[in-house]
């Protein structure tokens, strides 16, 4: 799996990042999941590899204009390319109406279905390789976080068990090996509990704004990979008097307590810039967070990308 | 006055082009005007001089998404940039009902009122140095021309007629000089025909999508510029069947009959590409229209800038 960040500003776009929106890819082939869809994202998107006829599903945190100002201009694009997959777009139930308000108002019929899921409803969605989970935030409006855990992981035949079971090699354990559960000696037996994974299934959570972190608590059980908004440092939270985001130590704390290996911030704020002698600078938040995490600490910036190994590594890779 | 292009890209964005935007600036201050806004026009203006706050009016030519995505995103920047000035736009009627229902659906309340103008209504608008008229064109839906025409340019009195007509010298001069109507002799004299203006007018013509450009013979009586899509070039327009657009001779042919000294073309499909090799490349279009226009004849292309001088001659200026 693999995470490529679209947009890492608060609010507003900067000439070096753009508003919220972040894609995940599949570990195999070129199927990906966009995570908010602030302006301008699909001009990001024609930065990179990825193209909208490989999209599977957009998630929308909530409603707030720089997480899905960017979705009529990416579905029209997605429309001229000449997609005609059906698309998912998990999000609350006002962006349904606001979408097809806006299709009507600028007359833009699209040759592919839109599948709208309720998010509101905290669904459960099986894709191919992936299940994504929905889980409720703190904010302003509705927010939500989706977990992202890979399914259907090679794997082996666990011999020596099913030796000890007294199943016959040949037709069975081929059924099993293809994760068909079988019928033996009047006894229904599930495949799952005769193969062995070639690795743990990767997981990552990844949260749209939100004031707490402890929210993601059930969330965070067996992922690797957190990333989570970190709008201010805890002295500019508190003088910004902000309600509804985090600050940097609020979130190393949680993920400290919830023992997540990898903690992958994002959403700064637009006054904190790159360089570590600015005053605020992103640096700042890092020093906050590290203050308190001992996991590995990412700080997003547009275009970084993450591949997350079989192994459970998060290893950060040049752009693009 | 001054024409910033922000976006010259018709229907999807590309890497080195945005969809529609032109910023056109007075020639006094920094005042400014927004004529389409598609998306990610907000991260255009950020790499220019242009602020938010200076800008006194948006007119959006029609109804379909490249040219006005960009509006909720860059009026939600221009609240969050501490704009309190109340702000014009000049739309379709469509396009103030969908910016209602998306500030409801994304929670988004403007500190700044916003004075809408129904286009249908063809309004002429006076603002301090500008005069702006509205015309109709032909395309698949409603869209509209726009005109701007400088007004209150500095005046030298008349004084040969000042003295022929008997005016004596002192508080009456000083009245006309100011642009005030006078009575003299049990008559309303108007100061407009007792002044000499410095230079003629300048003024700029900025049309929507058409497929008929002599709808704009009156509009461009009086222009030094007009500025008009060239989508296609012929070739390509009888073969995409496009319906609603202009080709590049077509405008040329136009702005030939119209004696318009200055034509910039945008809008470009894009298929077309910069390198004049390429196929179809931009400079097709370049030819097309010179076969059939003995002006002077620029394409547009994104930060390109031009300055409208006294004199009513357009200079071609170096990107911010």
């Amino acid at each position: 799996m693999n995470l490529l960040f679209l947009g890492t500003s608060a609010g507003v776009p900067t000439k070096s990042r753009n508003v919220s929106g972040i894609a995940l890819r599949e570990s195999k082939g070129k199927g990906w999941y966009l995570i908010d869809c602030g302006e301008g994202t699909q001009h990001q998107v024609l930065r990179t590899t990825l193209s909208l006829n490989t999209l599977k599903a957009i998630l929308i945190t909530h409603v707030h204009g720089d997480h899905c100002y960017g979705l009529p201009g990416l579905l029209a694009s997605a429309a001229m390319s000449g997609r005609t997959a059906p698309l998912t777009i998990v999000a609350s139930q006002g962006i349904k109406a606001w979408l097809e308000t806006t299709f009507s108002a600028t007359e833009l019929a699209l040759p592919f279905a839109l599948e709208f899921v309720d998010a509101s409803t905290l669904p459960r969605l099986a894709f191919e390789q992936v299940e994504v989970e929905t889980f409720t935030l703190s904010h302003r409006v509705p927010c939500y976080a989706y977990t992202f855990t890979e399914i259907n992981i090679a794997a082996d035949l666990d011999t020596a068990k099913l030796e000890r079971d007294g199943i016959p090699r040949g037709a069975l354990w081929g059924q099993v090996k293809q994760g068909i559960d079988i019928e033996f000696a009047g006894k229904r037996l599930r495949s799952s509990d005769y193969l062995i994974q070639k690795h743990p299934p990767r997981k990552i959570v990844i949260a749209g704004d939100n004031d707490r972190p402890a929210l993601l608590a059930q969330a965070c059980i067996g992922a690797q990979v957190l990333v989570h908004e970190a709008t201010y440092s805890q002295a500019l939270a508190e003088k910004a008097r902000e309600v509804g985001h985090s600050y940097a130590s609020l979130v190393g704390e949680f993920a400290e307590a919830a023992s997540v290996p990898h903690l992958v911030l994002t959403h700064f704020s637009p006054r904190y810039q790159f360089h570590p002698q600015a005053s605020p600078s992103i640096e700042d938040i890092r020093r906050e967070a590290q203050s308190v995490y001992s996991g590995s600490l990412y700080l997003a910036r547009d275009f970084l990308q993450f591949s997350l190994d079989k192994a459970g590594c998060l290893v950060a890779m040049t752009s693009e």
